[in-house]
């Protein structure tokens, strides 16, 4: 039976699951759970993920969630996945799960806070929060610094100096790319001190092509959709009413 | 060369890998760590985690900080560790990731977020925000309940239906042992209604003797000590520096 991921692209880490997959030719039937049509708060996805969140995998009858630990899974269980996505050599490993681990609590944390807060509330039918997004915006440029300073400080291509990225690196990078559906002016104020972050990503995205922009295209829908609704704000009453329905519709 | 566990025993993660290597005699030097003295910022300690928290560990020549990070590296390079705390079985270690995976936005954020902001913030210097704990305990309250019916609700002693410990069991016990600072109030609203959460922390107390106890000691003294605190606080004018500088000079 085919391992099976559900999933909303709109969602970074069901992103990197898919990516995953995809590169290292991983059969799987990606089942679509669309967040804004809260579909991940359904009894039948609540058998599949009793956290009610995406991603999740059924593999058989094993039944898993959480990006990380599924990325791991995937990582052992398949044997044509290679080795350098999660080296058998403990020291490496240990490495891999300390940044994956330190993702949590910092730059997911405030990667999410700052986009919900600033750009994507509304479609949710959430408000816009300028003060949380402000502490998020700390947390996401500390974070930005600490992985320049520390795990990108040598000449390698990828986190902790490797040539090949690991799943580390496919799991932060998707996450930093929703940074895409951002006004440009804040996603340069975030992104712009940080140049090897900004090369990392793009090495990231080249060790995974086509399936790193095939699988964000739907990022790359929303962002244009954002920039067509802000150009009209700025020529109109510049309420926002007129912004929700068109990108939850895309959503 | 023997291991080194830079830790403070007030955070809850360094407690966890303090009673980890206590129960799984593994030889090691504690250095302490003084959080409340702000000896995590020192650039000594940056040299051991760039990342300035605890804890961290020095193992030869390797370096490596995040505790599920560390747990798992401890449950791996010492041959002494028994299986059950991270099995060898891909399905059973998977489960592991989930949960710890898990534990860090979930019980993790809403715990220490609460006990800060309604109780340990004043002794770092930081003011109380009332707004944040509510939020906080929202995130706690639903946190228990989740671990309740979906980890526990077989008939096993530990999460996931085990009954011997694993990682998960002791990181997330330790995670709420700080509750033990709390008012009695706010420990009884939060904790009462899980029944099953109180004995699964009992049961990973009692599998984790006498080391549970002792590592914890440091906690329950300044649950002591604000105790008698909020004693002589209800009988005089109330204001709060009477209780700051004990309780720094205790932590």
């Amino acid at each position: 039976m085919k391992l099976k991921v559900y999933a909303d692209r709109m969602s970074q880490p069901s992103r990197a699951v898919i990516i995953f997959c995809k590169v290292n030719g991983i059969e799987y039937e990606e089942i679509k759970v669309d967040v804004s049509k809260r579909q991940h708060l359904t009894p039948e996805f609540a058998d599949i993920n009793p956290m009610k969140k995406v991603p999740a995998i059924v593999d058989g009858r094993f039944k898993l969630f959480e990006s990380h630990a599924i990325l791991i899974y995937l990582a052992c269980a398949f044997p044509g996945v290679a080795d350098h996505w999660y080296p058998a050599d403990l020291f490496k490993r240990s490495k891999i799960h300390s940044v994956l681990d330190w993702h949590h609590s910092n730059l997911r944390h405030g990667a999410v806070t700052y986009v919900l807060n600033t750009t994507l509330a509304p479609a949710l039918g959430l408000p816009l929060n300028p003060q949380a997004a402000a502490e998020a915006e700390k947390l996401l440029s500390s974070s930005l610094s600490k992985i320049e300073s520390i795990w990108l400080k040598g000449s390698g291509l990828f986190l902790l100096g490797g040539n090949q990225p690991t799943i580390a690196d496919l799991s932060l990078v998707c996450e930093l790319m929703q940074l895409e559906v951002l006004e440009e002016k804040d996603r340069t104020r975030l992104l712009g001190p940080h140049k090897k972050v900004q090369q990392w990503i793009e090495n990231t995205r080249n060790a995974t092509r086509p399936h790193f922009d095939e699988v964000h295209k739907v990022i790359f829908k929303v962002k244009e959709k954002l920039q067509v609704q802000r150009l009209k704000g700025a020529s109109n009453d510049g309420t926002e009413s007129s912004m929700k329905k068109p990108l939850l519709s895309k959503m």
